[in-house]
């Protein structure tokens, strides 16, 4: 149903054939989001929180059978008035730009971030999360939902990581990666920007270790995790300021990363709070 | 590369389409598994584990090319033993039977464990974790890894959940479907039969909650988390003996439900090992 006033802005796309489809299609793999530097991003609250945040889409796509709804008036509001595309098409072709079988009522198109270290204050934040070769994109948006609800700065992602960009990770992220500082890095850039300034690098080890309970963090603290089957390299555990245990009580030596620095990053919080 | 000591239980299988290689694919899929009651799992490690936990596949499946290990030789002749099939297959239908394109050595297909409430004995540890409609067998995999860590007795699952013993969940598991209890129950008969013995009920909440650092936590503690987008229903909270609040220092209002899980439950564990 056309909106009572059409936008200049806006088009109605019903071919899956159709070359925007295509586009928006192609961002679901990494190489293309690469290309053209922007990602995909799916739900009425996830826009929504990105709005509030002051990151408006390039493009928005909406389903046209969708009920109407203030939040989506606002969005494309937003949307004209930054020049942006705002796309009407059916919920069949919504679901296959964003390969899911329920797709929500709208998804948007936005430019990347800047993922330089350079761009990160450390002073804005007391936690700030470290992954290291994380594969894992689900893994990688909880961490970013985590950094959040902590009250993190952002999520540094060190070596080999999945892309935070994918939209498995925004998905995950629930809104986070609009909240949250991304920095992409190697190993040596991260560890030289991190001892120019202060900071105080943390990690779940069982070598040379204090127990993670009353372990004396310090702001602004960083909290790292490995990757799900290795584990962080020793080099990069020995390079840590802190090296903390978490009780293992079973069979099993180690936690899902995205848990283990949830668990931590709490209780950095706990101490920092106190 | 054949044993030296080839065993009467073991045979070769190299088509695609061998009636074995389609059941063991059908094993993928919810309705198989259900009527088959049994279920797949991978990997040398999760393999060896449950052999420890007293767990012997009925079946077997190695690939061919593997190299020679002693572990691989404990578990066929354990499987051997028990009077098990073993299958050698070629890498490429290992990697079709658990779908993922680069399949560990071996995998194996175990009987379903009893899930019924009745099974469990509560005073047998003093965290249990309880899951409500819970969607993501990766979310339930990982809340059964984190039960095994903070030395929980099992994983409840009340209302419709994921299957435990998906491929996936059993994968995020890493070997804790073998250690964790875990039943099934709807919400009623899961309080029933909670009120017939000791238990504490905790839920995180918003609603009339006490921070959850320094809560009364008391043995048997049940950890309850609920749906990844609906949270509790409203009388599941309320029948709740302790609500707790979580620190949101963010945007969002709520966490990962398998990392709300596991922050409660490192909680609960430090407050009853104390």
């Amino acid at each position: 149903m056309p909106s009572p006033n059409p936008r200049e802005s806006r088009r109605e796309i019903t071919g899956f054939s159709n070359p925007t489809v295509k586009y928006l299609r192609s961002l679901r793999d990494k190489k293309h989001r690469k290309r053209e530097g922007v990602f995909l991003a799916e739900g009425l609250r996830l826009l929504t929180d990105a709005l509030e945040c002051g990151h408006v889409p390039k493009t928005l796509v909406m389903a046209s059978a969708r009920d109407p709804h203030p939040l989506i008036d606002a969005l494309e509001t937003a949307v004209d008035a930054a020049g942006g595309d705002i796309i009407v098409t059916t919920p069949d072709i919504l679901g296959k730009i964003t390969g899911k079988d329920n797709p929500q009522a709208v998804a948007g198109v936005f430019d990347e971030f800047d993922t330089s270290l350079a761009s990160l204050d450390r002073s804005a934040a007391k936690i700030w999360l470290v992954a290291q070769a994380l594969r894992d994109p689900g893994n990688l948006g909880t961490m970013l939902r985590t950094g959040d609800a902590v009250g993190a700065g952002g999520l540094i992602l060190i070596d080999d990581c999945a892309d935070p960009f994918s939209v498995e990770a925004v998905r995950a992220s629930m809104g986070a990666v609009f909240t949250q500082s991304v920095a992409r890095a190697s190993w040596d850039e991260f560890i030289g920007w991190l001892r120019q300034g202060e900071g105080q690098l943390v990690a779940a080890s069982l070598r040379d270790a204090v127990p993670y309970r009353g372990a004396p963090y310090a702001a602004p603290c960083f909290v790292m995790v490995g990757n799900e089957s290795q584990g962080l390299p020793e080099d990069y555990e020995a390079a840590c300021d802190l090296r903390v245990t978490m009780p293992m009580r079973g069979r099993a030596d180690s936690l899902n990363a995205a848990v283990a620095a949830a668990v931590l990053a709490y209780e950095v919080l706990d101490t920092l709070e106190r």
